[in-house]
C-alpha cells in the first residue's frame, strides 16, 4: 500500500492552502474535521451538506487538504483517520484558516436565510 | 468592443476570491493595485516579481481577478483602468483579504530570507 504523502511544516503554501479551501465541499469536510477534535474517517462525509457524495470524490478531496498540508491522514486497517493541522498551519500564517473559515460560515449563513426567505415567498 | 464582466457585491464568494488568490502573480498583481490607491493599468505589470510576463497572461490574470469581484476595470480608449473592489469585499468578508495578504507576504519574506542565506552559504 502505498504512504500517506504529507508537506513538511516548512513545505506548506498558501496558494496550497487557498487552493485547497476554494472548494465548498472541502471547506466543509475541512471545518468539521477542525471542530470534531478528534480523527474521523473518509466515509463520515458520505453525506455532506444534504448530498450525497462518491467515496472516490471524497477521497479526492482528502487528498488535496492532506498534500495541502491541511490533514494528517493514518491508516488504520482499511480505513485513514484524518486529523487536523490547524496549529502547524496557524504557527507559520496567523489568522488565515480563521479568515477562511469565518468567511465561508458568512457566506453560508447568508445562503441559508435567502433560503428561507424564498421558501416563505412561495409559501404565501 | 465587449463590456467588462463584473459581479455585483453580493455575487462575490469566497471560492472566488481564494481561487483568485491562490496564484503568486495574480495576488502580487492585486496587493500592488490595493497599495497603489489610485487606477493601474495592466502594461504597470510587464516586469512582475523580476520576471517578464506576456501580456497574454496578465489580461487573464487580471480577468480573473475583475470576474472575482477583486477588482473594477475601466476602459479608457486602449487602456483598462484597473482599481481596488477591497472596502466592498471587507464589508462582505471582513478579515478575508487581509488574512491573506499577510500570509502571502509572510511566505515571501520567509522565501526572500532563504535566497539570501544561500547566496551567503554559496559565496564563503
Amino acid at each position: 500500500m502505498r504512504p500517506l504523502m504529507h508537506p513538511s511544516a516548512d513545505e506548506i503554501s498558501v496558494e496550497g492552502i487557498l487552493h485547497a479551501l476554494s472548494d465548498p465541499d472541502r471547506v466543509a469536510i475541512y471545518a468539521s474535521i477542525v471542530s470534531a477534535g478528534c480523527s474521523q474517517t473518509c466515509s463520515s462525509f458520505l453525506t455532506l451538506r444534504d448530498r450525497e457524495i462518491p467515496k472516490s470524490t471524497l477521497s479526492q478531496h482528502f487528498k488535496v487538504l492532506r498534500e495541502a498540508g491541511l490533514i494528517r491522514g493514518e491508516r488504520k486497517g482499511v480505513e485513514v483517520q484524518n486529523t487536523s493541522r490547524c496549529a502547524e498551519v496557524e504557527e507559520r500564517f496567523p489568522g488565515l484558516l480563521g479568515a477562511i473559515l469565518k468567511a465561508h460560515a458568512i457566506q453560508s449563513d447568508r445562503a441559508a436565510k435567502q433560503k428561507r426567505k424564498a421558501a416563505r415567498s412561495s409559501g404565501n
